[in-house]
């Protein structure tokens, strides 16, 4: 049986260069990059329920993307170090959240969110949480909610 | 002078083809690319207003976007045709909000909305509505607001 | 037994508006778009085929990229409108090469070329044509070339 | 008078995880995406002058890319960690070209190339190589060339 700890860090954080690709003509990073950030930093987290996304993917399960929030503070620039972080906000049985910071140089540039539900690949229809990721994923939740 | 009329409409719609590139590994748009065709629509909004929105930035001011708001139901998947409507929800001094609604065979695939706020360009900061875009937006919005 | 015509046109053209999100900050659209054009207007030819791209890879067979050059003339700029052109340059029974022009009121922006093999998805491996698509795609090509 | 060292090193690597967006229907990366990799690797080289790019830009100048070319050897897939080495391979007075290598743990993904001009920003024209960045890309190139 396995056994699963608490993670070290319920959060993630990944630390990207800006692409000159993702700049646009006002001279700042395209507002429609940070989701792709947000990804790379859930990515990241994912991994800390000891299942990458692309193990969760292998094994027959989709988190598909329900809902999101981004909130910009301020405007990411070429080539900016910038680092965005993740948290699971919130865990239930059939959906989850994220929440994200951005931040280059210790300011913020933008808060975000995402929701999640859970799909199962054969049927591509919503589904329960797998049942060998739920004690994972709620490991990474603030406090251990009932899943 | 001027004379500013009522749109004829103050709803605009856009129609393109999910591109191949805009899909993931999931077998559908990824969820990044909505952001790109509210864009679309709210160019194509802007010009009801009689001033495209490259005239607008050519006249010295950009309209940044600060808030973005996703509520995916369905998935678009290439090659469909997918429509954007796009309608001004909220007219003030210092920002707006568009609201979006996008569509494939008349399936609803998701809701949005973004806020932004102008800048002059001169100053990268935020600014009143410029004099000659004040009226021209207000027509646009759904009762004609105080601006 | 299904009967091949010489498909109306050798030539598609898709023509498309410039997204903002598609500029830079050198205030040009980014040159990695431009094979995301390529792209549209060969999912455009594939269609005189009779056989459309997504129709093709439901029966198995992926066009997988193996080359791709792109010679840049003018820059395109938001919100021109883009037209690129595609043609089947040359046909053989492992693979295909496309050629391309983008142009924006009948200015020259680009030319282009991509090649492809064929590959079974089931076995990941590159393959020979499929035999219900040689003849079509084979009328595409220049001159009816010996597959 | 500024001296310029010959560069520690001719060749620089930038080495990103790939981005779930990134990733297209076909299960692997969408072809599109290895320009975009192949210029932060060029940023990174920039760097090796001692002038960064957006210092460049700053300065007053462009590297507009007239041509691009992208051999395919195998796929690129979420989440490999992939590794783009650029050199510049030829240096003129007005035009350059970098070359390419993307692989990933170890196995080549793909070449490639891109050719460059130098363009004044004031005046959107074509330049000669800035005086200030002569020297330092001469030193870049394989051999010290007659710029």
């Amino acid at each position: 049986m396995m056994e699963h700890r608490e993670p070290q860090s319920k959060t993630a954080a990944v630390t990207v260069e800006v692409r000159y690709a993702e700049t646009d003509q006002m001279g700042v990073v395209h507002h429609s990059v940070y989701p792709v950030w947000f990804e790379l930093a859930r990515t990241q987290l994912c991994r800390q329920t000891g299942f990458s996304y692309d193990q969760i993917e292998a094994s027959g399960h989709y988190l598909l993307v329900t809902g999101l929030t981004v909130d910009y503070r301020k405007s990411a620039r070429y080539p900016d170090s910038v680092t965005t972080e993740c948290r699971l906000e919130r865990f239930a049985s059939r959906g989850l959240r994220f929440t994200y910071r951005v931040t280059a140089a210790g300011t913020l540039l933008a808060r975000g969110s995402t929701d999640h539900v859970w799909v199962a690949a054969a049927t591509g229809k919503p589904c329960r949480v797998p049942a060998h990721l739920e004690r994972p994923f709620a490991l990474l939740a603030p406090t251990l909610s009932e899943p």
